[in-house]
């Protein structure tokens, strides 16, 4: 096997646009190898400049189609497309989430497209902790547009689309009326709303109950429009393309923007204090202790947070 | 006002079916107020008596009802019923979960059981992050049965459901079939799965389809049963409460539960200390020193990893 290359010749080798070096660099960051921080540090410097539209919803909501269909149209304008499915990883479904990506394989061939998929199943640190450092990769491998794809109704999905300069959430007539939606805590992270599969009954109920439960949540100065669509036939795909389209300039020219990926970095920067205290923590750890406080833990001779309070040392105040 | 006692009264005071003292002990841990520490190293010395079952299932599967039918099951043996509710919380929601919670009012004369809703959004330390404080109170106050009902599609909702002896996943007919539910990751959590609503049509495939999901991934000695269920007119339900049973009996046979409660306490301890660096690195930290390497990251003249290994201090390998 030939020796891998240093990050910084992966990275010339993916702006230019090999496709094996950019996944190796992915990979990279995703497992923090040797040299990681110095590839992420050149990426993050270089980046800022793609769109990332989020798409989140439940799972059977269509989402693997609607990306489809945008990948059409973005690329039917220029830029390159990146995708990042971010799926739950399940002994359960190698098979059946495969299968999503193969329909994604109508852009196989071309070459301004790359997709890539990640498990969302983590230990330590949780769903997609890998994620914000993927995406640096892809910004800074120079693609204009990417899409992150998202299983949505957990806090941690949230968390990932709060990744995203433009947060599409999506839901289906049948998956259940906007009360649903809203039950999910998707209401108030969706810039705007698909109703996929449109040709289902009970469309235009879901479309107009969306509004309402909106208008009645307020709203700043963008008002999340709600686009029906069927990604199947692609019909709506046009209108939910200008709808993003309009979000996009709405946030250029409102300074929103701005404000948006502030707080995207402040929220990068306190991921990886917290994973380098988690490191730097590890490194130092007394591991007899750490041995001896657990055993008490598990008799209920000691709480938790008084044997983690013995362990990290003393405090200032409980 | 009146001073609120101290955390040792206020537990007695729970002990003794003093439902407002619970509460305040909940708010108390919920929120680390003074005193947080004392009140739960007590209470964890003396839980590990409840048996905890969690309900899990996208919104809209029906596991308020479901909760409320299993609460009449559970108080008809004698046991006090605790249900520790986690919601999305939402500023578009606070009526329509309120109004789930309204449907338990059938059992709000009944001073065995208790019930508690709890916010899943959090700031830093994200969904639920108080949750296994919370259970950690309820079971000390002396509860023999809990139920943890999650909005389960995500990764952290999952989490949450690791707290829980038995874990119940939720799907309906209409939700989506087997595959659905095993993208969003469920089928490996399951101890049990119940077809809701199976009084519409498509129950029979749902549960064939769970069937051959759960065949193929391969299980332990235990085969997670699959029970439908029409929470609505209670069908079904002592089918769902023997299958709980019935999975109690087995872990308590074959030693599983030890297992099972040892892992969640090593979960406990590692949390507590993830809690514990983060706030000790927050009172110590230099606060300019982040205001200016923040700025640098916001403009992309650092990156945040490179930052973060900055503020934390110097570090052994990169």
């Amino acid at each position: 096997m030939a020796p891998t290359p240093d990050p910084a010749t992966m990275i010339a080798r993916a702006r230019a646009g090999d496709r094996r070096a950019l996944a190796k660099l992915i990979t990279l960051v995703e497992n923090r190898r040797a040299g990681h921080v110095a590839a992420l540090s050149q990426l993050y410097q270089d980046g800022g400049h793609a769109w990332t539209t989020g798409l989140t919803g439940a799972p059977g909501a269509g989402k693997s189609t609607l990306t489809d269909r945008l990948i059409g149209t973005l690329r039917s304008r220029g830029p390159e497309v990146a995708v990042l499915a971010v799926d739950p990883s399940s002994p359960f479904t190698g098979g059946a989430i495969l299968g999503d990506r193969v329909r994604m394989a109508d852009h196989i061939a071309d070459r301004g497209v790359y997709i890539r998929s990640m498990a969302s199943r983590g230990q330590l640190g949780g769903i997609s902790e890998a994620t914000p450092r993927a995406l640096v990769v892809i910004e800074g491998a120079g693609f204009g547009e990417i899409i992150l794809e998202t299983v949505g109704v957990g806090q941690a999905e949230i968390g990932v689309v709060g990744s995203a300069d433009t947060t599409v959430v999506v839901v289906t007539p049948g998956w259940g009326d906007s009360v649903q939606a809203a039950k999910a805590g998707l209401l108030e992270i969706g810039d705007l709303f698909v109703v996929n599969k449109a040709d289902r009954p009970g469309v235009n109920d879901t479309v107009r109950n969306l509004k309402q439960m909106l208008e009645l949540g307020g709203h700043g100065e963008w008002w999340p429009p709600v686009v029906p669509t069927v990604g199947t036939s692609g019909e709506g795909i046009d209108e939910l393309q200008k709808a993003i389209d309009d979000h996009r300039a709405y946030l250029e020219s409102s300074g929103a923007l701005a404000v948006r990926r502030r707080d995207h970095a402040t929220r990068l920067l306190n991921d990886a204090v917290e994973a380098e205290l988690r490191r730097k923590w590890a490194l130092a750890r007394d591991q007899s202790a750490w041995d001896g406080l657990e055993a008490d833990v598990v008799a209920r001779r000691l709480d938790p947070w008084t044997a983690a309070s013995h362990l990290v040392g003393p405090s200032a105040a409980q």
